[in-house]
């Protein structure tokens, strides 16, 4: 039942129904008695809080090692760990799958950049020479999240390469 | 009728039938007529054809411009084109939900693997200072084919920064 719940709320959130999905809406899509997510989850905003948000963005710190480098691959390590989880990789890809047209940015996309626009700026303030918000975005958080939706296998040193090649482009 | 019979498809490769699937499965789980399905498109290897094959795997000549960042730009940016069609980014994330738990690769990836170690190889002969074949996949294919899956624009502009990107981190 829990796959079939996470997936369902992927759907949901992917089709742009964060806000207004009810836990009814989730059960009659998952196929299972709605009484049943009440009895495991109590409400709809503990069932999103299990799957639909991400690490590091329930207000717990940034890294902040005073080297971007060494934030970067914590970050990176933090995300891929996050992601690599089964239920996490379930809602992803059924998040992926109901979209329908283009979009300008995805909620969680637009989390990582203000991360990554925040480590950037410490780091640029410190001297250091950076990579672009874009570059961040583009070689950390886009393929740990294609490895998550594709399948593919994602580890602590697959992560710390990411940041490694991000930091190789401002050499 | 072709969005559901491309996403069909796209399930039953995610979920590893690719060499098996017949025209009937395809139209059972579109919810189509067969016939349709075989009028449009004749035999399954021609449906197969037109969405499960992927720019540049069809015998179609690599770019060799003699130097690899042009070569890197030009499949980028031919990769991102045959992509960000819909029917393409419909079946890609049909693929990416099917998948059930891990897989070491998928075929798609492996092709990229080819190619990247081909123009990688021939350009280290000339004595190019080259990224690596998992960077170029990282950090070209990887952003891609995110951008596809959640629907992120695609263009150019944005493939041609991500084999820059690559280049910039052997230089």
């Amino acid at each position: 039942m829990q796959s079939a719940v996470f997936t369902a709320v992927g759907q949901l959130v992917g089709a742009g129904e964060r806000e207004t999905m009810t836990i009814p809406q989730v059960a009659e899509l998952a196929g299972v008695n709605p009484t049943s997510i009440y009895r495991r989850w109590g409400t709809i905003g503990d069932l999103l809080g299990e799957v639909a948000v991400a690490a590091l963005t329930q207000g717990e710190d940034l890294p902040d090692h005073g080297v971007l480098a060494d934030d970067l691959g914590d970050w990176s390590r933090i995300i891929a760990f996050d992601i690599a989880r089964p239920k996490r990789r379930a809602y992803l890809r059924a998040m992926a799958s109901a979209r329908d047209g283009i979009v300008e940015a995805c909620p969680c996309w637009e989390i990582r950049r203000e991360q990554a626009t925040q480590m950037i700026e410490r780091a640029a303030a410190r001297g250091e020479r950076v990579p672009s918000v874009r570059q961040v975005l583009d070689h950390i958080i886009a393929p740990l999240y294609h490895h998550a939706v594709f399948a593919l296998p994602i580890d602590d040193d697959y992560a710390t390469d990411l940041a490694g090649d991000v930091m190789a482009m401002v050499r």
